[in-house]
């Protein structure tokens, strides 16, 4: 395994792959990996001679007051669990590298970024667009897979990429859980212990939702009520938003009618817990 | 010579050659094309295996009240004009290929593009830019040629292609003039033989700014209060902007210290014509 850290070196590596007719797999990633980044490696293992991921905490996605300067970073562990899942490359650029002085141009994606995250994060997704444009133009990619845990990102990338005429293929794949129902999150080191049943009101109030789902409720206000309130009753949470959403243009649905997205942002303590479950399809 | 009108085609035809070590060079192009645009093919010609145009009017350029719908087009003289040249493949997509519903994704070079064209056409650089973006992932060439007429536009497209890591060469070439001095333009297409000689005041208003220049003038103000002065003698012509300003900044400049632009646009009755000359370099 090689760690590339230009962005110089990285196109030579790809451009010397693709000419010999070698198919290149891609998955982006903030670092502090978990299982949920080892799920899409291993698809991009199986879709590719070779897996390129990349490690680096883009800082033009975090808003002011966010978390950026206490993301949790361990480029040793990183490294290593990436060697075991069998990447070929980890690109690790430095800030100067990827935003080097006088940097000015961003990829902004519209309509889909108006609700949900992009709303309640503004400047968030034209960060993760920018860098992800950047990066597909640096590893040269046929296949890049991303989780749907990040529902609205992996909604703005398949966007981008078809928008722009990127000759990507986009693979999302399904959130990883810890065994106890909580959706695989870098940020879930930032929990305390007496947190962890607060946390997990996210996940369970998915089954209060399919109940009511199940039972034929189609409004999108009762199902959203009721899982703000499951939530609410639990200690240190505070809600951003618990919306219903179409699952391709990310607008606010009144009636589950076509195939539809609940997604949720919670506080609980410290951290922005995300998390979604599509309505529509098999549950 | 191939003329090709899908995304899907044209990527896949690139995608080919450059799997076989083929160079591609490309010449974006809104058609009704002149001996400007017929000198980028030369240079194109010259640097690659395989010489890539596209002709596209390009609607998200063009602002409310623009030309836009009397833009000039004639595709069977730009066919013959392109074959006569050496171009392997014309891309010549229809609207509905490039932009087609729900279309949401712009590319915003920022800083740049706050002066000149970028000031009085609002929305323009953000439609180059995109438009640009999208034929490089489509064409994937190695080399693109661009002329220098339009300066802001060319320094435009190096800021994107070095800060989004396009990995492409960018050239520029030289303005090519008419005898008289014109430069040569799609829009000299809309002006009256009476209004020729209007517009010949915006090239020789260059040789005023020379003169200034070759007597140690350097203070911006002057320069341009004279050059202004000298255009506005001429009838039926309307200052959009006579600016000096920084090659890579495109920031106005106080006195010509480094090397800088005069860069006009002028309506010379229906068209807008714009031109430049760049000081500090030899003359």
């Amino acid at each position: 395994m090689e760690v590339i850290k230009t962005v110089r070196e990285m196109q030579c590596f790809s451009e010397s792959l693709r000419s010999r007719g070698k198919r290149i797999a891609f998955v982006p990633t903030m670092g502090y990996l978990h299982d949920g980044h080892l799920r899409l490696m291993e698809e991009g293992r199986r879709r590719s001679d070779c897996l390129v991921t990349s490690i680096y905490v883009n800082p033009t996605q975090f808003g002011p007051g966010e978390d950026l300067d206490r993301y949790p970073r361990d480029f040793e562990r990183d490294e290593k669990l990436s060697r075991e899942v069998g990447v070929d490359v980890i690109f690790y650029p430095s800030n100067s590298e990827m935003y080097p002085d006088n940097y000015q141009t961003y990829v902004n994606v519209e309509t889909v970024t108006d609700n949900l995250c992009g709303l309640t994060r503004p400047g968030h997704f034209r960060g993760v667009a920018t860098v992800c444009a950047k990066l597909f133009n640096i590893v040269k990619p046929h296949v890049t897979i991303f989780g749907r845990k990040d529902f609205q990102q992996l909604v703005v990338i398949k966007r981008m990429i078809a928008d722009l005429n990127m000759d990507i293929e986009v693979v999302g794949m399904p959130t990883v859980r810890e065994p106890d129902g909580l959706a695989m999150s870098s940020r879930n080191a930032y929990l305390q212990e007496n947190e962890r049943e607060s946390a997990l009101s996210l996940s369970r109030s998915f089954k209060l939702a399919e109940s009511f789902y199940a039972q034929g409720e189609r409004d999108a206000a009762v199902i959203i009520k009721a899982v703000k309130g499951f939530i609410e009753k639990h200690p240190g949470t505070r809600i951003d938003y618990v919306k219903i959403c179409d699952v391709e243009t990310m607008k606010d649905v009144t009636f589950l009618e076509r195939k539809s997205v609940l997604a949720l942002a919670v506080w609980v303590g410290v951290p922005r817990l995300i998390d979604n479950r599509v309505f529509g399809e098999d549950i």
